[in-house]
């Protein structure tokens, strides 16, 4: 199911974060969110609200993009737990959240939209953000191998 | 990716909710939260942590039974938004959330782990309860074909 823009819809408007790869049908971006620096989103293109309302072609290359950039995270941050995340209660344009969580990190065990649990450790964000550069270029050489 | 039972894992000892339907290589239980009546959880039977410890055909199995319920849900519940959900930081042994969310809620917008934005609405749970054995039975019924 293919459907035009909307207007209202912040991630037909804009990437929603830093672009790290712009394929046919979805992208990657980086989000941003200062307390988890291994936090990216595989948004799909096209508006439409569910991984069901995706024909089983599209869902598979969909989850492919997503499982490239989990075995990414999970080589080159080595995190405590990967977390994957379609919510879309706020903005319902199936995005992917791809989250390397870390026993470190300002909420874990606790999901990153609970409560936080301790102050930020900047030697470990520093430490996880010098890591984000070659693990980028390896996601956008194995996302470019799917789309 | 095939492991032995963990003892310390409680999705290794126990179902981990009311079971729905017990296949070959996972499991559905309905998660009995009482403030979230379309709360399903598909379990990997074999205790691993991640969707990428899993080979492409069985990633593929346990989306395709993530997506059969997604689509019971929609059809029985109408739902306002599906969440899905692989964190697994306090048990990290594979397991999807599926949860039919609904703008009276008692978190709506917000996901599930995060606090609560009003009080339960009895008559829209009693509803959406009432509504769990047909479905249900059309969850079991699609995931046979699976298995």
């Amino acid at each position: 199911m293919s459907e035009a823009p909307h207007a209202d819809c912040p991630l037909c408007a804009a990437a929603g974060g830093r672009m790290v790869f712009d394929g046919a049908k979805l992208r990657l971006i980086h989000a941003q969110e200062a307390d988890f620096p291994g936090f990216y989103r595989v948004v799909w293109k096209d508006h439409v609200a569910e991984l069901s309302d995706l024909n089983e072609a599209d869902r598979a290359l969909c989850m492919a993009a997503v499982i490239a950039v989990e075995r990414v995270l999970r080589t080159h941050l080595q995190p405590t737990k990967i977390n994957l995340a379609a919510l879309g209660n706020m903005v319902p344009h199936l995005h992917w959240h791809v989250i390397a969580r870390f026993g470190w990190d300002t909420h874990f065990p606790a999901p990153v939209w609970a409560a936080a649990q301790r102050g930020a450790d900047a030697g470990q964000l520093q430490d996880a953000a010098d890591r984000l550069p070659a693990a980028e270029a390896e996601m956008v050489a194995a996302l470019k191998t799917l789309n």
